[in-house]
């Protein structure tokens, strides 16, 4: 294949980006095939122009003025499971209900690889050392096959609750394979529905792309926002028209304690008449790193804390809360109707955010340079970019310890969001479920363990007195309930009310079982 | 020495303790002599009638029964530097003012060693690693130079801050060698009293004294609470009054953020007119392992995590706070004539606490047995045991990340309250005193850095999209402010105001300076 022939070094050079071919006649015929393929398939004007409007919009000293726009989220629009308690079970069984007719559907962003949990295959596919050993796609696999049992029971009705799984190049063909050995987990096959992330090529600061080879592009996924990109490329809309699809739920993979299309938060938006939704867990520390939820000029979005000041974020309402404390979890309810507009009219407006990285590249010997500053640009679309088209934005106020702990890093020194703490926020929730319904811990010696366990070792002796201000997640209280027997600590009290129970506990669908370890 | 002249074998026999002669014929005369000695001292039927109460007290299900009977801090009682910011200013003028007419004392509880840490010496004494080295104590006396120079400044008038400093048997002789060494890091001699805390000796379940060697008793210090009794033994409420103390405030030594003298905390408590007060932090995870101040049978106390059950701690108000948020923190404000009441006619009231432990013994056959399960308990008071004797109790919640973070484990795998975590917690708040006051931090290619640090590596792709939950104090991004340069964060605009820096940034009473630090 020759690049002039076919047109492609006159579009390169129409785009500037000759210099691509620069190694073109050191390439074998083989990989200048593969790359001319690679290149063929772009469309460098769209490239440049999307570089060109993301370096605009975040060029400038935007953090002051976010600042003074922003307002906080008021009252009307929220949502609240500790604020709101009498409305609750008025809005799950909304939830059911819609559940209940196949209305719903569920979309999970697991593009990610779980580089930073220093494994190379999809993060979903990670078992982070639960007694059942479950992956993070078991756990929520389970967790949608029995909400729609308690729908279906509920109801007295059979009804589908379909899952769209948003991939990435990288992962597809694994996270395919891993569902089709494990029998899609008593899903229907038909029910999951695989889709691929799109791509972008990285640039440097000129907006010129970065060769990772002398025949082959530096490319990344192009940010969760590419899901929109990626379902219109993918005729996903036109699949959830087929299905009466009217909700849809759409999380991110890595969120252990995730409410897979939560019933109190879909039915609480559908009665609010929302068509985007966002679930927060209130920010209580001004210098924690999460984004929140907000307007500026009036229209909804997320404000990443990179850009807010201090002051900002320090600022409190008259009962000493945080004022703007809607920390986003990246957690959303969309419309039917609102999602296929976006993809339809308004995803082309969305810019692309600018993120700086140490890209590896080929400089003009040929050589490879893995630079230690940031030397060229990745752009992403983030998932919540589209909150500014909502017509009814609302937002839904859950607790953190009971709906949110990401799994992030490998397990290390001073590391958070790792296995063991993931495994532990897990384990607590599910030992809280216990206790609330009536079951009680017992210790070696058979004494009740505290409802609050201690965060040191019981025998230390603090003669110091300063009693910790520990987290109890972190406790080894090992307890394990399967999302078959419950989704959200339901139908437990008849399994373990009154009874006494040492831990390795587990419930699963065989029943109650004590798991003995190492000889205890 | 022959414990039968001496009337020794009598009194043990009377109190049912004869066992502790049984190696009495094996110890040589030397060691029959400090044997002698150490039990000549004890006075066996109050050590018994300790024993008898504190079993009494910690037996039966009180569990259930303290739950029923809490109520929360009322708002009235309640003084938050979140919700009542309109009177900050007051509270802490009022402060000042007490602190110059010498009417305000300090009282340490430093008798902890710092055995989690993994040095034999007094918890004080260690380094944390800031840049500039300083120690606990260096903290806490500097920040008392700079509370009393505040004073001064404002009053034009001299003025004293006595620091009364708890230690114990143990670490009694190298505190005082270490201030002594130090020259009091600027504090006048005469203004540093040391006081030794009481000891008791480690019995059984059946109240019989533990042996840790053939001539030698088993002893522990007797809980903060022995604060009461150490202070009569040691004539320390004369003293007080000779000095003309109105105010004291008490605190524990392991809390790196601690404002020693708090001049708002002093300020809240003189204009309420309380006799006791006490400072929380809000409590915000229902397991959370902290006791919570509250009301039972209408006394004030410290409930411990671990008397109350889930429901109680998960209880929430209609704002969606937990019900029981005062987390108690070991800071406390005491009128002289309350603390000297206490001391004169309540201590003796105090029944002990029960810590059941794992404590070695000799056995029968005099051998050193270390046992793997609780053998033994430790009989300890607590300081907030006499909250229940105060007429007038109010509550001063303050922000967490601003005011504490105890030092308490060594650096470790998922360890909290590190020497790590602690010395970024103190820089964190610096950092944010700096930026407060109108200063910038740069990074290494001339950018400014977010008010908010990111939690990960900058670098680090995420193309999950879920934005990471972490707390900022977790960051290395180095800033030291002497407490001789701001108590308080006060006086920094100024120093900072507009200007630039490289971290590592230390500001201390010679200036100003950027630290270099390998080369960089």
């Amino acid at each position: 294949m020759d690049p002039n022939a076919s047109g492609l070094a006159t579009r390169l050079a129409e785009a500037g980006q000759s210099h691509l071919l620069q190694f073109w006649e050191e390439l074998s015929p083989q990989e200048q095939g593969d790359f001319a393929q690679d290149l063929q398939k772009m469309d460098f004007q769209e490239i440049n122009g999307f570089f060109r409007k993301a370096m605009e919009a975040s060029g400038g000293s935007k953090e002051e003025k976010v600042d003074a726009r922003m307002e906080p989220v008021p009252r009307e629009v929220l949502g609240s499971v500790t604020r709101d308690r009498e409305s609750l079970k008025d809005w799950e069984e909304e939830g059911l209900r819609c559940i209940s007719q196949s209305k719903v559907a569920v979309l999970l962003l697991a593009g990610g690889q779980g580089t930073r949990l220093g494994v190379s295959y999809p993060k979903g596919m990670y078992d982070v050392g639960l007694p059942s050993h479950k992956t993070l796609f078991q756990i929520q696999a389970e967790r949608i096959v029995k909400l729609q049992q308690l729908a279906e029971q509920k109801h007295n009705i059979r009804c589908s609750l379909p899952w769209y799984i948003m991939t990435s190049g990288r992962t597809m063909a694994s996270t395919k394979e891993y569902f089709s050995q494990h029998n899609y987990f008593g899903l229907k096959k038909d029910n999951v529905i695989f889709f691929q992330q799109g791509m972008l090529p990285a640039v440097d600061y000129e907006g010129k792309l970065i060769l990772e080879s002398k025949g082959k592009l530096s490319m990344a996924p192009d940010g969760n926002g590419g899901l929109y990109r990626a379902l219109r490329n993918e005729g996903i809309p036109d699949d959830m028209q087929r299905r009466g699809i009217e909700f849809v739920h759409v999380y991110c993979v890595d969120n252990i304690l995730v409410k897979v299309a939560d019933p109190s938060f879909i039915g609480f938006c559908v009665r609010k008449g929302a068509d985007c939704g966002a679930k927060v867990v209130e920010k209580t520390n001004p210098t924690e790193a999460v984004g929140v939820v907000c307007k500026v000029d009036g229209r909804y979005q997320v404000v990443e804390y990179s850009e807010i000041t201090l002051a900002t974020a320090e600022q409190r309402n008259a009962d000493g809360r945080l004022t703007f404390n809607s920390g986003n979890v990246a957690n959303h309810f969309f419309s039917f109707s609102f999602l296929r507009d976006i993809v339809q009219k308004y995803e082309p407006e969305l810019q692309h955010h600018v993120a700086q990285k140490k890209i590896p590249y080929v400089d003009s010997e040929g050589r490879l340079v893995k630079p230690d500053k940031p030397n060229g640009i990745k752009m992403e679309k983030f998932v919540f970019d589209i909150f500014q088209f909502a017509k009814t934005f609302v937002v839904y106020e859950v607790l953190r310890e009971d709906e949110f702990y990401p799994l992030k890093n490998a397990d290390g020194q001073d590391a958070k969001d790792t296995p063991t703490t993931a495994r532990h926020a897990l384990m607590s929730l599910h030992r809280r479920w216990l206790l609330n319904a009536g079951g009680h811990f017992i210790d070696e010696n058979g004494r009740h363990v505290p409802a609050i366990p201690s965060g040191g070792a019981e025998d230390s002796f603090t003669d110091d007195g300063g009693r910790n201000l520990k987290d109890g997640t972190d406790l080894p209280i090992k307890c394990e309930i399967s999302p078959l027997v419950s989704y959200g600590g339901e139908g437990l009290e008849e399994l373990v009310k009154g009874r006494e129970f040492h831990p390795t506990l587990m419930i699963d669908e065989r029943g109650v079982h004590e798991l003995v370890t190492n000889g205890v």
